[in-house]
């Protein structure tokens, strides 16, 4: 990721899955009913898929309903910022597909709930770094 | 923010507005056409508002056509993690308004664009803390 004399710099696709696979914590936006939700996830990168955990609830419920969800991670500095978007399409992994969130080592960090594990195949990525002004 | 035997803990209204005079740095959903927008965001508490600046573009248009939107914001370390979710309606302030991000210093990160400002109203704030476990 290169910082010139462009205040917004363009990502690349690559630069996006390296960020993308540093982080564990981001925010998942979906329909449900007529109202976006909007919910913080911690979450592991599987290949090309996203993996996350959830209860039972609005989370997983609202990505079964309507399953075009967004996904979002950023980090700031006092010099720079990034964001990485990323949209695709959730479905809840069956009982013999949820080992894979072992394997990948994702973080159940509130360990007394039962859980479901819900994967995001990507349709897009993009990303886009910012030089802060102050 | 108590964090007890509990691992989820619920945030007061208090303690949540509290969270957001703090911050700077946050993320706005919203829905343009049949879609769900994530974005990143700074922003600023004025009073009990909060206000952003934007170009005009996608998140303008979006936060115009369908008012009702959802911001968060989130922080975590190795012991914990916090979330606050604010829904609320959005519009753009006219200019004779917009002094009032001047006045509460919301930091034009981005200064080569010519901006908008726009107020989230809160119609709810919620807020939440979890214990992690590892």
């Amino acid at each position: 990721m290169t910082y010139d004399d462009d205040v917004v710099t363009v990502l690349s696709h690559e630069e996006c899955w390296e960020l993308l696979r540093e982080a564990e914590f981001g925010r998942l936006a979906f329909r449900m009913s007529d109202e976006v939700h909007l919910v913080p996830v911690n979450y592991a990168v599987d290949g090309d898929r996203l993996l996350f955990r959830t209860a039972e609830g609005d989370k997983l419920l609202g990505v079964v309903m309507h399953p075009d969800v967004v996904f979002e991670i950023d980090d700031y500095d006092e010099r720079s910022a990034h964001s990485v978007v990323l949209r695709g399409r959730a479905r809840r992994l069956e009982e013999d597909e949820e080992h894979r969130a072992d394997e990948i080592g994702l973080r159940p960090w509130l360990g007394t709930v039962k859980y479901n594990v819900v994967e995001i195949r990507p349709t897009s990525v993009s990303g886009r770094a910012f030089r802060l002004e102050h």
